[in-house]
């Protein structure tokens, strides 16, 4: 199967990903209005980063993605939840999300929220549905269990209760690092230990992937925090400088632009080493990595 | 262990309820005001009616209800999270809950929907973490399964919606119950065949489990409506008649006061009835169901 181009790659398992997001909510009973809404935030379009991770890990383990595909859907419905509740009027109050208005503004604010609540709850019963040659009950009641404390007051919830109160503050560079690594970087770990977990990795391997993650996470947002500021408001779907507008604490306010860019570099570089650590295919996660580290939206 | 009384049942079982509760939101590592707002209303009270169910059943299978601790607590959890959401001010705008402020009153809009998300993903975790001897994989991935489910938006959150459809408009006997069997009935009988799967039952008696379910939802919410009518705001701890006012659709209205009245007594025959045939040892479900019938708030 190897060499692939990510390109190529990308473009299969997101096709066969949003097939299944459709699938999802499309069989579902539930009012029209609700199944839209949900719809219309998991089709925002979006890069699909984390769905890519679970995949691109089984893969590195010479097993076939597919058997993640289940779990790839549930963290793709936690993230778009986490995307409409964080835009709400009381939260973020964003009126545009991927250029496209938010999910409050077209459906409005209780089916916003209910529509969160909705997706949330059924990223959980995607790993019920996961077929039983792509993971037993054992293994499934450990993705069941991670996602919780991923997505939870743990971590990704904690980290948006931690990013509203630091608001309009100074933060130390701990203080912005406990934000990241609870609010983005649980759930990219978890994308990576679920694929893990679905191809039956060791516990050593699962540490060096945990180190992998923690690195690939602080880079993410650290490219996120100089596009606020370096991109245009066509390739970041957002108004440039709303960080700034915000009084929100960012890497370049903290270590200038240079030793943002400077620790963006050095967070590729350790992810990079902590994947080559692995004597896994790491090919295709490694063009994830190089991609996350220059993206432009 | 029976005869027990239905008082003596209700203590013991509330107050390992309410101990589990604070244990599983103390032990998180998360911002202090998340935790404190996820308290707050799981501790404000409120009659446990869907844990004493789980223990309940479980019981009358001759078990020990124990086993049903997590799983009991997941449940009080998505009914807090789903009274939280409800009462924020894009839903039903409610100030006061269980005579107490609500949520958002308290701690915010933002936070309160947060604390929402939080305890709907714990609730998760909870069922991930039943002891071996409670439930196997197998047996916890079916909760996880079902929970999501009734949960979702195929059951609670579906009618959610539906009600927020229904509202300032005269629905029908068949749209009102389609309201109520999703906004309230479904995760009362998720608590029941949640004891079921627990205890061991066999698909025949899930199946007389799941009509009890019905007929004591139903129940359930025409004494709701009817309290809401001849209640005291001291009873129910918030108006009376904010239906009413609110234009809501309920069961006095479409089939006057006597007539909702007949209904109730025939569901809660019924559900007696249906609970006679399983052959179990329901006494305590029995007078929970009395209970259910008569209840004053």
């Amino acid at each position: 199967m190897h060499p692939v181009s990510l390109e190529s790659f990308t473009k299969k398992y997101k096709a066969l990903l949003e097939e299944r997001l459709r699938d999802a909510v499309g069989s579902l009973e539930t009012p029209e209005n609700l199944a839209k809404a949900m719809l219309y935030s998991l089709e925002a379009g979006g890069k699909r980063i984390r769905p890519l991770l679970v995949f691109a890990v089984i893969d590195a383990f010479g097993k076939d993605p597919i058997h993640g595909l289940e779990a790839a859907a549930a963290i793709e419905m936690v993230h778009t939840y986490s995307l409409i509740h964080d835009d709400l009027p009381s939260m973020d109050d964003d009126d545009l999300r991927r250029g496209k208005p938010t999910n409050h503004k077209v459906f409005g604010e209780a089916t916003a929220i209910l529509a969160g609540d909705a997706l949330l709850t059924l990223s959980f019963n995607m790993i019920a549905e996961m077929p039983e040659e792509s993971a037993s009950d054992k293994v499934k009641m450990s993705l069941v269990s991670r996602l919780s404390t991923a997505a939870g007051a743990a971590g990704m919830v904690g980290g948006q209760v931690a990013d509203m109160e630091g608001e309009h503050r100074e933060l130390t560079l701990e203080q912005l690092e406990y934000i990241h690594i609870h609010k983005t970087g649980k759930l990219l770990e978890y994308s990576i230990i679920a694929g893990a977990e679905i191809a039956g990795a060791t516990a050593v391997q699962k540490e060096i992937l945990v180190r992998f993650a923690y690195h690939l996470g602080l880079a993410f947002q650290i490219r996120d925090d100089i596009l606020d500021l370096e991109g245009t408001e066509e390739m970041i779907g957002k108004p440039v400088g709303s960080d700034t507008a915000n009084e929100k604490s960012t890497y370049p306010a903290l270590l200038g632009l240079d030793g943002a860019k400077q620790a963006l570099q050095d967070h590729l570089s350790s992810a990079k080493n902590a994947l080559a650590s692995t004597g896994l295919q790491v090919d295709i996660l490694t063009k994830i990595t190089d991609l996350i580290g220059l993206r432009n939206h």
